[in-house]
């Protein structure tokens, strides 16, 4: 295991590193480092930061100088959205995660810096890094929370190596139907229909046939899906049992 | 302006309104509608969130159910990482964006439900939604905090719209300098070295010449840059002004 570290530079509240420690292991980063957290560490009030934070929490790791965070490291990235008159590259969130995808599994380790709450990176902390990794974001609020920056970078670092497909159906979802069954669902509908004079006048019949076709087909029914609709069919055939004010 | 809107279900804790609020104006959506919040509404543990996001929290709306909630919009999708046994298409937080992005600008109004902090959306909430929205996340640590979440999706709404350069240089970078000035830099370099036999052995010497160049290649060095680094060699260049303890 390779993944980028994140490096809270003097962060502030504990609070915020328990939320960061939540983050990380969302999206399966673990090293988590800390350079002079300004309330000392261990701090009770970083947790309880959610089920198995606790053990990014428990190894993170406590620096007294930025240095000494980065020396085992190969490629470091800084998070920051102001440009501070130094002449670095910047790379979207996305862009990162690709290149850090690429140079962890050339070997390389990354690490990513993340400023105190108030103020953000240094320009001495900027200076040490490779690059900038700035989150587009609306010009109106800029300044993100510290936990929201690295929850962002965190998951573009997930999404680059997930190949979860874009669309996909939940549940038990097998596939649609087989033809026949949904051919026999509008034969069934169809008829019903007919056989209450629905499809009037007959010019229309069949526009009216393909609109509610049209309407079953883009549902793309599983096989149990068509049997319920066929009891559905079934069951507004049928006489009720019950008149509307509810006598039986 | 016709951004999705996020509605939080029947949220617990006041915070994560607030933090909520914060990640939506950090991603340009203003439209929070809160179903039933626990606490009630207003809240004073939800702010302060952060610059500007007062005023999504002063515009947030209250309803008693969902339905109401979500009664003007045309598209709506659940936000949750479970699968529930319901037949419904499952869309990433990329393709979701996409689709929003689609939908809104054909003039349709676009939801987004979160659940509940400890408990999720319930099947019954799920069901008035067209999709349900996921986000990739690490399959031992899948439980996200309800503003992370929230700032996912929103992310991936306003990166949808946005045309950041994925690499760019900060700062007042005007492109690298003119090739005359990268040459007077390596002439002056080479010069200086040459004159104190770097160069050696004469076999490896344009070998050593283009390793040194193509390091510099590399840096795309700015024209104030050049001028920077012609000053270092012209300096080292002297004799030191001191000797190595300090006396002049």
């Amino acid at each position: 295991m390779n993944a980028p570290c994140v490096i809270l530079v003097r962060p502030q509240l504990a609070e915020n590193i328990g939320k960061t420690a939540r983050a990380m292991l969302n999206f399966a980063l673990d090293d988590l480092r800390l350079v002079a957290p300004r309330d000392g560490w261990p701090n009770p009030d970083a947790g309880p930061a959610g089920i198995g934070a606790d053990r990014v929490i428990a190894a993170a790791r406590v620096f007294a100088t930025l240095e000494e965070a980065i020396a085992d490291l190969h490629v470091v990235y800084a998070a920051t959205v102001r440009p501070r008159g130094m002449l670095k590259p910047v790379v979207t969130a996305a862009a990162f995660a690709q290149e850090a995808r690429h140079a962890t599994n050339q070997g390389s380790r990354v690490g990513v810096l993340f400023g105190p709450e108030r103020a953000g990176l240094e320009n001495d902390d900027v200076a040490l890094a490779d690059k900038v990794l700035t989150v587009p974001v609306n010009p109106e609020c800029s300044s993100m929370n510290l936990a929201q920056a690295v929850n962002i970078a965190a998951y573009e670092w997930f999404k680059a190596g997930d190949d979860t497909p874009a669309l996909q159906f939940m549940g038990g979802y097998q596939g649609p139907a087989p033809k026949a069954d949904l051919l026999g669902l509008f034969q069934h509908l169809e008829a019903e229909l007919d056989a209450r004079s629905y499809y009037f006048p007959p010019a229309r019949a069949a526009t009216m046939r393909r609109n509610l076709r049209n309407i079953i087909e883009r549902a793309a029914l599983s096989l149990p899906e068509v049997m319920t609709l066929r009891g559905v069919i079934k069951t507004l055939a049928q006489r009720p049992v019950r008149d509307d004010d509810g006598k039986s």
